[in-house]
């Protein structure tokens, strides 16, 4: 089936909305974050340790996928869900992004993208077409339009070319798209520029898509740049269906989108942060390596209810992180990842109470003390 | 309280022996294998994923816990078992073996080994008493005494010398044990020499230790060479005390290590094979990243219990492998040390119904066919 989003409330204050997205895979809560499985896994994770921490939908990366291990293995396996025995709903970018942040050098045309492997320089070519075909093969349950990712700054002359380069591509997208069981979002770029978006936005729905995307911020703008940007999109999009504010995943800035009226995001930083040491936390995030964890025998959060607080003292992970066990990243990856999760069920449910600015402004507070 | 043997059975054909630990946390079958949690940690896996696998008794490294984070910050963590959050019974070794083979150079004297610490460089200093002293504090249920791990081939002349040393390091070991919750092994030497192991048996047994260990195997010697060490050590030990031969952790030197008596094992094996993409299977060790497994969709092993095989395919483990996520890695461990821990339970219905030798002789047979 295709997804179908249902909103529930809107927050009285913002533009906040509480809803549910019905999925072949059950039925799931927004504002909602995605977990990030790259090459068909969430970094040192399971998905029964994904369940327990109440996650969702996952987001793979097609383009990873389709160099490593190829999209025709993935259906020979019987799609991406039996790959990697993920039994939720998954969402496939299109591997846009990564093309045009991992593979330079590029050469753009309107057919597509010609650019060199990351993994080992070979000449590769993708197009809307061969994107959806591969989303196809993966049989995510959610698949994005190829889009171009353009950088910050650029000029309006090159944002609006790229940005009607990129409806075009959609449109090629959609009418190859076969798969009846796969959604299909369309990707909102713009850039900076407020009459771009609703150009954007407008020329999407016209085409008609099951979601919509918003692309091409986090790509070197500064917050407010990027919050505006998000406010150009989402003030012109359609209430009735889902919004995905892709590669965000800063606290504070899911907070932000929510209240522009986002209902989903993604980001590899919970992971990451965690490969290194760092966690989140209600008074800011943590370097796990300082030498004041070395004999704390507290959990990394107080009042966390993940199974890594549960279980696990900052001096255990200090020394799993200290002496490079892996272990200790996949400790801080449950960590961070319900970290962020729980930030949205927390979102949803000041959703329900009108409160929203109040618990913002308390999270910030927090947040923003430097872990005093 | 110390550990308690109880012999329940012993097979009608070989010196293979069926027995009871009685431990702090809980009663465990022998023969047992423990898998190696060298910095408190089985590397990439919980406790809870021990447990699943069926692990009893698991081993952790003194040297490298003195190293880091420090037995005192164990102890301030109220002891490994809460440190690492393992809730079953934990054996530490003494240092010897890291010493001797890990942090070369040293200098070895009756009143212990000095050397060069493998982390930092920094020099360092190892005794009886202290290896003791650490064992105590991180508080394991079984210490070892601390010894010299002969290389080999030794000459007699050497191997009697240092035997006779490491007697006197056991009695000096035991003279400073204090910990009544810990018990405290003896460790078997005297190299290829039957009488020197003999002797070294005699003499322990004089002192009383609580179990012993049969050491100096796998250090360079061949397969018989170490089944000649077994035998001479297990045929003077006593009956009603627990026997652990160290460092041993190939299928087909388990089985012949049961088959003389045997009833404690324990090796890094499992979980270093597996970080190199390696998996034990009935017909013998695969490795992953071989391309015929690019597509196999099936387990690691038909007929295994473990998680990994419950749920992935030869294929999708290939991918992480191949792609260096470390999941792959840590699915091959949880298969690799439960293909261990399900070898040791099938000897012991093997010396249950006084067949170990038609089963070495049908183990073997598959094993060495190659994968066929």
């Amino acid at each position: 089936m295709k997804i179908k989003y249902e909103l529930l409330k809107k927050e009285a204050n913002t533009l906040a909305r509480r809803g549910k997205l019905n999925t072949n895979y059950g039925v799931y809560d927004t504002p909602m974050f995605m977990p990030v499985g790259t090459l068909a896994n969430v970094k040192t994770l399971t998905p029964e340790e994904l369940y327990e921490m109440n996650s969702g939908i996952i987001l793979s990366n097609t383009y990873h996928l389709w160099l490593r291990p190829g999209e025709d293995i993935v259906a020979r396996a019987g799609g991406l869900h039996k790959f990697m025995n993920y039994n939720r709903p998954i969402l496939t970018d299109s591997g846009g992004f990564q093309v045009f942040s991992l593979a330079q050098p590029k050469d753009i045309t309107e057919e597509g993208v010609t650019f060199k492997s990351h993994v080992d320089g070979s000449k590769l070519f993708l197009s809307p077409e061969k994107s959806i075909e591969i989303q196809n093969k993966l049989d995510s349950d959610i698949a994005m339009s190829f889009d171009e990712c353009i950088g910050y700054p650029s000029t309006y002359e090159y944002v609006k070319q790229s940005t009607e380069r990129t409806i075009r591509w959609a449109k090629r997208g959609k009418a190859v798209h076969k798969n009846e069981n796969q959604s299909l979002f369309g990707i909102v770029q713009g850039g900076e520029y407020e009459d771009l978006r609703k150009y954007c936005v407008e020329e999407l729905v016209k085409i008609g898509f099951d979601g919509y995307s918003i692309g091409g911020t986090s790509v070197g703008e500064g917050k407010e740049v990027m919050y505006n940007m998000i406010s150009y999109a989402t003030k012109y999009l359609p209430k009735d269906k889902v919004r995905y504010l892709m590669g965000v995943g800063d606290p504070l800035d899911i907070i932000e989108g929510v209240i522009r009226g986002v209902d989903i995001f993604d980001c590899v930083l919970p992971t990451r942060l965690a490969r290194h040491g760092n966690a989140f936390t209600k008074y800011g995030k943590i370097n796990i390596r300082n030498q004041k964890y070395k004999e704390d025998f507290t959990s990394i959060e107080l009042g966390c209810d993940c199974y890594t607080c549960q279980n696990y003292t900052k001096a255990y992970i200090r020394h799993l992180i200290t002496s490079n066990e892996v272990l200790g990243g996949r400790l801080l990856s449950i960590h961070n990842i319900r970290f962020l999760i729980r930030l949205t069920e927390e979102l949803r449910k000041a959703i329900e109470n009108d409160s929203i600015l109040e618990y913002k402004e308390e999270f910030i507070k927090n947040y923003l003390s430097n872990n005093k």
